[in-house]
């Protein structure tokens, strides 16, 4: 399966490299048209997979994240459009000059060559990665969650019917729809079809890939953010920033999983927190000690004393892990040790504090005063998003098409030896 | 002991990272004098490393290799003072704006943190890479050759001193005196204290790191470059950049190890290039048939038949594979087969063939009409080299600086929630 799909894909990158933008580009508009027009399809498949998640007892969350609404369907034609709209990136010179030998060396960007993306759940990931790596010129193998194979199947078959009538060779795309953990593994071993692997996904997948895989990896989207409440912060805007970052979509990897509060607040701060809440969402708190005594001695606030398992899950949940702490330094720390090194913020008034926190976090994208949900591909002015990278080469937090892109010198002489 | 180690380096990243740029330059410039002061102590330690690789008689090129004398002590200093003298990136910013939401968003490069360097023979490399990650705030763990290994002690036991002088933790170097396979297989595996693995070496340390490793790895070096030589070349020219590309230092990574030439010109162009050859060094040819027929129809022509491992292998040696092709296409098809995606050079008259195989060869470096011996940091304006990266993530081609860092993103809000 592999050998044949990483042959194929392999194959369609050469391809697929040599489009010219505006070829790609009318694909993609060409493509949006007729994920509108294939709706009711595309909506009777996820239904199947649906019906399957709620069988299984899969939580309502995730069960949101499975389901295409005619609305998601049309936000997805509108994100092709977009990344049609997007400018370019390969061919784009980054710096060309004359060196001391006369040569003349020019730095270009081109394509990765084939992208490998391993994903859970979300089928809306299909379009994006196959939009986004089609616009940077490679050609991308896709394989999603069993929970969502019978969306991606269909939202293949659909690009691929599209590729087709286009005369571009349909194996630019290609879905390993053998969803088994062999088949995957075998996947990441393929670093004769595969230039990078990009999981999406759990905590679990991600960590798996980057143990198993020979192909080069670009680890994505576990997101145990936190918002330190610094002893300075005003504590309204505090409350509405640890409420808006637990809440307001908890699914995704930007929502926070972990308050971290400063000892000298906490007793007014955590009170009026849980207050608050009330008017929008419960949310469960696995507290450490202080804050626990705090949770109990009011009325109507749900909380349990944390272990230590607690600060470094991602909970994707209305479920928080609170932490006291007596200084920066002791927040910082915390964070440090338990973060995924993705989005985390400080509630402060303090200039000082600001410079510290941001030097020392160490993680993609470090906030103030801000909901971490920012972190986002379209909120940064990429215009688009493969996923937020979490590590540290190549590219840290959102990723755009630069992402999905490497360069190559081209250098030319007359002559010149050594 | 990598347990000991990583930790020690982790935690020196810390300080490292806020070093200003005047304490690292004035260490370095600091390092370089005491490198010269030391230019006994070195080369006896040294000595020790040569006498050993020669009682178990390793190749005369690979000694050379392994050989410090008071000339390469001195370009080491020199080296160390050209990397003082190169702008500190860390602290840059590469873009900042303020988004539609109001929050400012900047993003800033800052260090990777710790890097890990699996490396063989040459020594110069422990104070290379020492150098290079310094002055980008990195620690850095060292696993260099048991070849070198007296040589590397001495090398990091210098560097140390001069840290604990200047008042900086000697922990921000640390090298892996124990040189079994079981304890760098325990490296690859360190995560938790690694943010990269950069192997320098041959192809068969970098595929067993790539293999292995849990962190991410930066593949380099492996140069199997090849010289094509197409019909309209001007055959004196090619011969020139085919003797250079071989001769002038065969056991670096930019040296040819294959020449491709096409079928028309081969008949002349072959028994010219043996002829220039004997003004200079003899090479041994490992030819495919057409080739080997022309070959062995001159005199003192030393060539061989060629296996098909040959067109994949790096001899570091004055040996060179000849394929003969009829066409274009079959020499981009030949080497995207067979390199190792380092330096490919194409000499021709033909502009419809520059443009061919400059858009279609996959390599780091794609020359017209010169030597692949140019890929290097300085000739392509570094100012200093890690490594030349062969894989598409992070970085391609020669390493300077910059490749040894990543980017943080700093939002500033007031009170913005989504």
């Amino acid at each position: 399966m592999i050998e044949e799909l990483g042959a194929k894909v392999k194959a369609a990158s050469k391809e697929v490299a040599q489009l010219s933008a505006t070829d790609k580009n009318s694909f993609l508009c060409q493509l949006a048209e007729s994920l509108i027009q294939n709706t009711e399809r595309i909506i009777q498949e996820n239904d199947r997979d649906v019906a399957k998640a709620k069988e299984h007892g899969i939580s309502e969350i995730m069960v949101d994240r499975l389901r295409l609404t005619a609305q998601r369907i049309a936000d997805m034609a509108v994100g092709l459009r977009q990344v049609a709209d997007l400018p370019d990136p390969i061919g784009q010179v980054l710096q060309g000059f004359t060196n001391l030998d006369g040569l003349k060396i020019l730095q270009k960007r081109v394509p990765l060559g084939t992208v490998g993306m391993i994903f859970e759940s979300r089928p809306n990931v299909t379009i994006d990665a196959f939009s986004l790596c089609f616009k940077t010129g490679n050609s991308v193998l896709l394989r999603g969650g069993s929970d969502a194979l019978f969306s991606n199947i269909v939202l293949v078959e659909i690009i691929k019917e599209n590729l087709r009538a286009q005369g571009i060779t349909d194996s630019v795309v290609e879905l390993l729809s053998d969803t088994s953990h062999e088949e995957a593994e075998k996947m990441m071993q393929a670093d004769q079809f595969l230039d990078v692997l990009i999981p999406r996904g759990s905590a679990r997948l991600i960590n798996r890939v980057k143990e198993k895989s020979k192909v080069p990896v670009i680890e994505t989207g576990v997101g145990n953010c936190t918002v330190f409440v610094d002893e300075s912060a005003d504590l309204e805007m505090a409350s509405q920033i640890v409420i808006n970052a637990k809440t307001q979509r908890p699914s995704v990897c930007n929502a926070a999983e972990s308050l971290v509060v400063h000892a000298k607040v906490a007793a007014e701060f955590l009170p009026k927190l849980c207050e608050d809440l009330k008017k929008v969402h419960p949310v469960e708190f696995r507290a450490d000690e202080a804050a626990l005594k705090i949770f109990q001695a009011q009325e109507n606030c749900p909380a349990i004393a944390a272990t230590t398992e607690d600060f470094g899950t991602e909970y994707l949940d209305y479920i928080m892990s609170v932490k006291t702490v007596n200084s920066l330094d002791e927040a910082i720390e915390h964070i440090n040790r338990y973060s995924s090194r993705h989005s985390e913020s400080i509630v402060t008034r303090d200039y000082f504090n600001v410079q510290k926190f941001q030097d020392e976090i160490d993680a993609a994208a470090v906030y103030v005063n801000a909901s971490t949900r920012f972190t986002d591909g379209f909120v940064f002015g990429l215009g688009a998003e493969i996923g937020i990278s979490t590590q540290k080469l190549h590219a840290r937090g959102p990723m755009g098409l630069e992402a999905l892109t490497s360069t190559k010198y081209l250098i030319e002489g007359t002559g010149q030896t050594r």
